[in-house]
């Protein structure tokens, strides 16, 4: 069904940009889960919009859990979580439903649901509603790292600027989640002064965020329509502005040759591993054990300054658009902890499907 | 559910390559949609092997409809489709078991089912089931088609080599559909040559297939996680070495600017347009009213006549492995038909989600 | 999924008793519904406790719609419904953990989420819920009569004494929905005496509800495992206290032959109708154009005064419990306008699967 | 969807009577149950119509398991079962498309799929389909078994005849589960007597089926909308002329007040226990480890030789009806194996959805 994901622990998002409330309601996460507040925080930290290079909307982010926790730990009943719209300023989109901007859901909207869908700032389909996404997936993540999975995002590239790839290693983790979300610190540099200079023009830029996860257990990921490459694809063009998801070498495999491209098993330490991992650690959909290495293409943030030609959609006739409102010229930071809480959902059903809703559950003595 | 697309109409996957059958279930259809037995053949022929750059077993996939079919016509109940498994050679796939194949499900299927798994073949995730995937499309291509709708896809490049992009016209997709699924058919003769090398070689080649859909109306697909985006990657990640997709720009978007990016709107003869397709005829996950355009990247074919070097499981060592049984050099040609039956299955559970299932029943003056 | 109900219109459930918030989310209803504010709350009105035959926790039932709503319409966004719990009071159900209170959940929930579970007042067992299942259901309500479908239900019996049967006529309906929902406005006093004297007992009393609905069109149900009665059951079983449910003559069947049974064909103005209506206006799960009529059995309410036996689950010894808090003696008559609701959400559900989700759209001169 | 039940295993039934096959297919059955072919058969010969209280159509069932098991074993991979349809004879239905039968899916089926269904025999209505339920439910029931949970089902009753009630113990489910399924042999020989009356009338009978569970861990079950009675309940509406399902005291409890129905807890031999059993093992929608305890209304079988009133639809005018073709005066006694079967389906799916599905695998010592 359109706005949920997941077969044993199921989770939907709800809420509209200028609604009261947004908010995702998961249903079958097993009881016993510690909910790490700290997590939460700093993930939502991570996505919420800052300096140069965000939008000027600027949201407190206080997310509220109105059901399936008590006393600290998950109860087993669907937990609901909901965060508050505060900083609204809808004033700045009247007008735009008969006047659609350009690459957004405006026009889509209006023909899909008649002129009933809620236009201001992008409704239903505003990214926004990924705060929701990311506090939910932290609670998740936090659950994952128990059992050893680790997930990392970073920003892969943006223009021509590049930052190095994954291996992944705990450090680089570390790196991409401190400050801007780049392993090598200067490509960071380098891009938020591109970031800043699209801005100036009044502009947007696009990039690619490279993900990876560390820990995952071979074995895991259902055959034909519900491995793990399916269910990240499917959840990841959730998240507004992706157009593209590659597994491992991904697109490169067109250029390569069988001989290049396989990845020979080996043994160390009487683990199972592979020599290379140019299939991002998936066989057939499912987890051989090795790091999952993915990427997305961001399109550029479609809100733009400048001048734009669209339609009026009750004359017929084109009409210029100047779009108002607060907005980003690159979303593309702010979208890899989304990305990173949209893998631990999907992640955590397919473990789910694997080995049973329970063994999310930390041991005693895997909790701190 | 893992073998399984469609919430409005399902459609589950079944079989090994070395069972007696394979097939798929369709739960959901209309009653009345005519079964053109013609397109099924069509679309099986051109899946079927053929010559030097393919595996030397050939299928006579004979299928039989023995369920959801009446008189010519979808009755409304379950349709299920099966293909005899006739030109099985399990010989040469013994001692498989413990010695897995790099790059194929072999491994990852072990450790799944803990040695249960019928490893004849690839079993259940063998390239064989492709053929219920696509004489199944073909049913729903045919309804598709009789609605205005219509789907095509061709090798976009295979190495170096490129094709031409789809515009998409009429002309192209019947070019493509004729012959070697190519629009320049002197770019089909190189790759040919190229696979036909890599063949002697003992080696396999990747190679990358493009999509497009005419005739979709706007307002298609659902938001979050149902949109078109969203179906269609779950669904093409299905399809064995797919390892990417992208729609539109894709992850060209990566470097690109908003100003770049933007698909402006216009009105042609009172319909609305967009002056360029970047988003390949997604907003929001919603169709737009533009053709549809995506890629998916394919791997090279893993089973190679290359000597590779791989894992006894039971000793725990290397052991080199020389890939016996009947192989395919590359399967992207092979591969074109069933993109499209996906892509159609795919399409028609979005449709009858947004008009209902009978909207996909043709009048009496649609058919012929 | 456990807390979900509905394929092409899906509602899923939340909360605990003395939690934060309780609601309901609805993912698939069109854009375009009305939200008739004053049926809510009437429902809600029929649901609050009321008098000598109920608990004296009276709620405010405050509800607030987050999400999917604009303008008083439906945006075909997932409508998300909260209602605060306000007068809660856990006192009363410290303690009740290792006490399990007899034929409530409680052991069961401590067996199932092993000490995680809200154990105060029933946590995500409580009735208290169905006061989210009533306004969701009221929401639908409103917008099926629009087409010509009306829900009633009354009390059918409590102990020996047994309300009228409903034809159903448009007269009996609005009777049942006045007031004590019975026909019989005699029958109803018997009812209420005989309730207050078990209250004075501190004792409880179960009972017999019995549906109607008339409009539905013939032709909706699916068939097999979706048909009305398979939804309508699987739907009703939710409703805490419910142990039976039966269509047209249900248990009475047993002891007719096919000759008495049967229900003939014939036509009256044009329109197929039977002559008897002993299979409740369902056919192979179907419907048949005649009024649906069913019945669910309610079990008295666990929770008495009266001293009970049970076991201390720490001393794993038997240890008498005489129940503290507010409890109803009889809940049947606050079930009535829950029965109703939940109807409601599984027929909308089921006329969207047959004739698409716009169909429960009102046109506009059906609107009032 | 429609023809599926399940949420971690599924299984969907296909097929129409006088169709080539019809089968069930299930997906998620883990790898490594052993398919007991020796219960299949013997469900199947239970459900296998024989002497004068059953049709003279007699088929072999001589079903065929075409993928998902290998040597013996399932393979983790979707199991598709088939049985050819041999004895048929179509020539019994001709006219009834337009004609049809009272109390029968003929006309809603009609309605439904606007004259494309299959009407022949009943079509995917047909009883004829739950060959397929009981040989599926065969394989689950056996690895159920192996769990230490056992199903029992027995004619309560027919006409005024009444069998004694299930305790239940091993005794019971033997004698059950030898010819005439009833407890109490002497009531089935005038059970059998009022059958074969009727049969000789023209007439058919309907009665109740109980059925037992013993075995069952506490803590199963899924709470408001999956819990064992929903589950339950939405899949024995599927199995034809089912009308009604009650759980332990079911319609009684309306007699009954709090005091006289609530189960008290007690503890045997360090096992948490009930005194009574009113609640049929089930308290809040889990299981609480006493036996489950649950009866089915199966009306009279609609089709009977005795001269009938319907309608002619293409007249619109009424026209009596003689039915030809080969009938059941009774099916309750075939019914009874189809209501185990349907029941291990279902509560398979919800022990998998508690503890994994790789639960219902037995240890290699639990196998025999």
């Amino acid at each position: 069904m359109s706005n949920r994901i997941g077969t044993c622990i199921s989770f939907t998002l709800f809420g509209e940009s200028h609604g009261a409330e947004i908010g995702m309601l998961a249903d079958g996460l097993p009881a016993g889960i510690p909910v790490d507040e700290e997590l939460i925080k700093k993930q939502l930290g991570r996505r919420r919009p800052c300096g140069a290079i965000s939008t000027a909307r600027v949201e407190a982010d206080e997310y509220r859990i109105v059901s399936g926790v008590f006393n600290g730990y998950t109860t087993g009943a669907p937990l609901c979580l909901l965060i508050p719209n505060s900083n609204t300023n809808s004033k700045d989109y009247e007008g735009l439903t008969y006047h659609p901007r350009p690459s957004h859901a405006d026009y889509t909207a209006f023909v899909k649901y008649g002129g009933y869908s809620d236009y201001r700032g992008g409704g239903h389909f505003s990214g926004r509603l990924t705060a929701a996404l990311t506090a939910m997936g932290a609670i998740v993540q936090s659950a994952l790292k128990a059992k050893g999975i680790e997930i990392g995002a970073h920003i892969s590239s943006v223009g021509q600027i590049k930052d190095k790839s994954f291996s992944p290693t705990a450090e680089e983790f570390a790196l991409a989640k401190e400050g801007f979300p780049v392993i090598d610190k200067s490509a960071g540099e380098k891009m938020k002064a591109y970031m800043a200079e699209a801005a100036a023009e009044g502009d947007s830029v696009g990039g690619i965020i490279e993900l990876a996860v560390s820990g995952m257990p071979a074995g895991v990921g259902e055959p034909w329509f519900d491995g793990v490459e399916n269910a990240l694809a499917r959840a990841m063009f959730g998240i507004p502005a992706v157009k593209g998801i590659e597994f491992g070498a991904g697109f490169g495999f067109g250029e390569l040759k069988g001989s290049e491209a396989n990845d020979a098993f080996t043994a160390k330490q009487g683990r199972v591993m592979t020599k290379t991992n140019n299939n991002g650690g998936i066989n057939g959909g499912i987890t051989n054990g090795m790091p999952l290495v993915y990427r997305v293409a961001i399109k550029p943030t479609p809100s733009i300054y400048k001048h734009q030609e669209t339609l009026n959609l009750r004359t017929g006739k084109e009409e210029p658009l100047q779009i108002q409102g607060r907005h980003d010229p690159a979303i593309i930071h702010r979208a890899v902890p989304v990305t990173e809480g949209v893998s631990a959902l999907v992640l955590a059903d397919l473990l789910a499907q694997q080995y049973g809703r329970s063994w999310l559950v930390p041991d005693k003595e895997e909790r701190k």
